[in-house]
């Protein structure tokens, strides 16, 4: 079998954690598999990278900047490879112009357009491990891009799409993909087997362990993923397509709590054809992603709008809606970056009525008040107090037994 | 104009010596010449990485490990680029493989084989300083290749062969090149011309200002060089063809000292044909680099024959020196660290005869021991004590004048 690993940066953040790296891939290379390994850079060494920019320059979206921030893979890569000859295996480091992982030309958040594969693959063919940059590419100009952040998982799943491998297993610092954070939730389970829906929704409601586009990218290629540790040889969890009766089983995944949004509220909004569209127009031309809006019901032609946007944009966004308000006549706007967003996921809830009730409920027993709501036809997410994040994820975790029994068929 | 100017480590060495750096460039374009500009690793860079490569892996010439290294001069890229725009310039970074400087495959000491050029000119025409990455090439295969140590200074002049410019300024830590170190002779002065023959000489026998490899490509494509301080805006010192008439007025260039070195002898070594060649191939048979040889006359058809290495090689000397005396039926070998070469080092001195007898002189005055002699036509080599070396330095320097007057017509 052909098979992709990927590696983070705390997986390679030492010597001694590149030599474990080492002995791993070589003992999936010695029960006979072809290894393609991708690797971040070594934990820290990007934020050094530009911190070092940061000294000169204040954006980061720019051609010189993705050539310094690309070295750290490139450190990373040749380290892996002397590591995994150094216990014995053969091994050949790749970099993005030489893999070749052609991208578009949009500095530090560029997007793979093409893999030519095949330098790999006469690696693989050659018996070395093929030991790959993750988060990196060049564009059509021969110019060096990087894929933003978390984009190693990308390269990782891109790679095993242009391959054809059986599978890409991304090696973490923690077990698996989990019914909800650990730290949060003791009773937490690991997932043994989840749908890429549901991972989606998961990865996009706050759950870090793998990056969304990265699974976006699985579920378009049709690439298994594994999730688990560096520092184990526990499987993890398995994302992959689900068949309808796995997903009937497993009604719920997991719960996701995202405490970096901040609410913001534009009130006595005058209720008419176009305003939404002006507000969320601006508020995109200003580089802003909104995640929730909700628009309550209409009093006198006039209505509060509310919407929630990363807290590090908030002082971009404020700019930007202090004119919005004079703009289309709204009374004020309020923002208030005190909040958490708890979601509930699981495709198999399209055929369970009831979720979102037994949801609402389970916060309400234990006292706390809901600010916001949206839904998905998978998902529920609920906007409460930050201070209440903790609790929140407990009460709904054991409403809907995830502790208790597996979330899937595995 | 179309300038090359190429900065070292120290001159990199922090952000804001990226800023003086970047200001200097933008003041040589403001005059109206084209800039290309080659950088080096901000100075420590290259060691750190190399000791990440030592914890792994105890050979230097290896793939991977010019993928590691050659991270040093891409992240100096960026920010001198990143610098220059900042100022209000310009600027777009070229690595290796971008240029294209293609080497051989022979890494971590890669040869130049082409350099491509036409990005560099298609930037520079588009009104921008070409900020290239010093030290680095790509092989034909696509793998990144290093020039070894000093490097940077080669991809300097073979830039500036390439793009055909009007010379190379090779700004560094110290103001020029001096007709002595002034930290041995304070009399010593910088010479404002000197021609390839006698910076070769000079280098090669331990004048560190150059590396001696930048200096034989500046000959042999006929690039001028410049070195010069990137401190101050001082005209440092011209390394150029001289013509004839300003060699015979300039009968010395300077005083140059090597201490890394150590003497090897192998005492009473049969007099017979073939012999030498025996020794010679061993020796070089272990990578080991042969300074000065000396044989002394025969007696009893026994001879003693001396040579210098480098003090790093002498243990690896050692192993390959012990065989050789069995061998070849000599009486021992013995090797001596503490010794020091001074060279007097002028194209002049070809058509003044006595330069040679008032160097002895200068030394016997001194009370200096003269251990071993070599000569060239343009110099003259004694290996000494390594204890008095600063001594003989200042002798040397005041014997022939060198503080008094210019060395050269400048």
């Amino acid at each position: 079998m052909l098979i992709v690993q990927k590696y983070g940066g705390t997986s390679v953040g030492s010597i001694e954690r590149m030599r474990n790296v080492a002995a791993r891939c070589l003992a999936t290379a010695r029960q006979g598999h072809q290894v393609a390994v991708v690797v971040s850079a070594m934990s820290g060494e990007t934020n050094r990278l530009l911190k070092l920019v940061s000294e000169i320059h204040d954006d980061t979206n720019d051609r010189e900047v993705d050539v310094i921030v690309s070295t750290g893979e490139q450190v990373s890569v040749g380290l892996v490879a002397l590591a995994i000859r150094a216990a014995g295996g053969k091994a050949r480091s790749f970099l993005g112009h030489q893999c070749k992982i052609v991208t578009d030309s949009a500095f530090s958040r560029a997007r793979i357009v093409s893999i030519e594969g095949q330098p790999i693959k006469d690696a693989l063919a050659a018996g070395e491990i093929a030991v790959i940059a993750g988060f990196q590419g060049v564009d059509e100009k021969g110019s060096i891009t990087t894929l933003g952040r978390g984009g190693s998982d990308t390269t990782g799943v891109a790679m095993a799409a242009a391959l054809g491998a059986e599978f890409c297993e991304i090696c973490t610092d923690v077990p698996g993909v989990y019914t909800a954070d650990p730290k949060m939730e003791p009773a937490a389970r690991k997932i043994d087997v989840i749908g890429y829906e549901d991972m989606l929704e998961l990865a996009a409601a706050g759950t870090k362990v793998l990056q969304l586009r990265s699974v976006e990218y699985a579920r378009r290629h049709g690439v298994r993923l594994h999730v688990r540790s560096s520092f184990s040889d526990e499987p993890g969890t398995w994302v992959q397509e689900m068949e309808e009766t796995q997903m009937e089983q497993a009604m719920i995944s997991g719960v996701a709590i995202e405490t970096d949004e901040a609410k913001v509220t534009l009130d006595d909004v005058p209720d008419r054809p176009g305003v939404a569209a002006t507000v969320f127009r601006a508020v995109a031309d200003g580089g802003i992603n909104v995640d929730m809006i909700v628009q309550n019901v209409s009093h006198d032609a006039k209505t509060d709008l509310s919407f929630t946007v990363p807290t590090a944009d908030l002082p971009r966004l404020k700019g930007v809606v202090e004119r919005l308000v004079e703009e289309i006549g709204a009374l004020r706007f309020e923002s208030d970056d005190g909040i958490a967003k708890i979601s509930l996921v699981g495709a198999g809830m399209k055929s369970h009525p009831g979720v979102a009730a037994d949801m609402f409920g389970a916060l309400a027993d234990e006292g706390i008040n809901i600010d916001m709501i949206s839904t998905s036809s998978i998902r529920i997410s609920c906007v409460i107090r930050e201070a209440d994040a903790e609790r929140a994820v407990r009460a709904v975790h054991a409403r809907f037994g995830l502790g208790d029994e597996p979330a899937a068929a595995g």
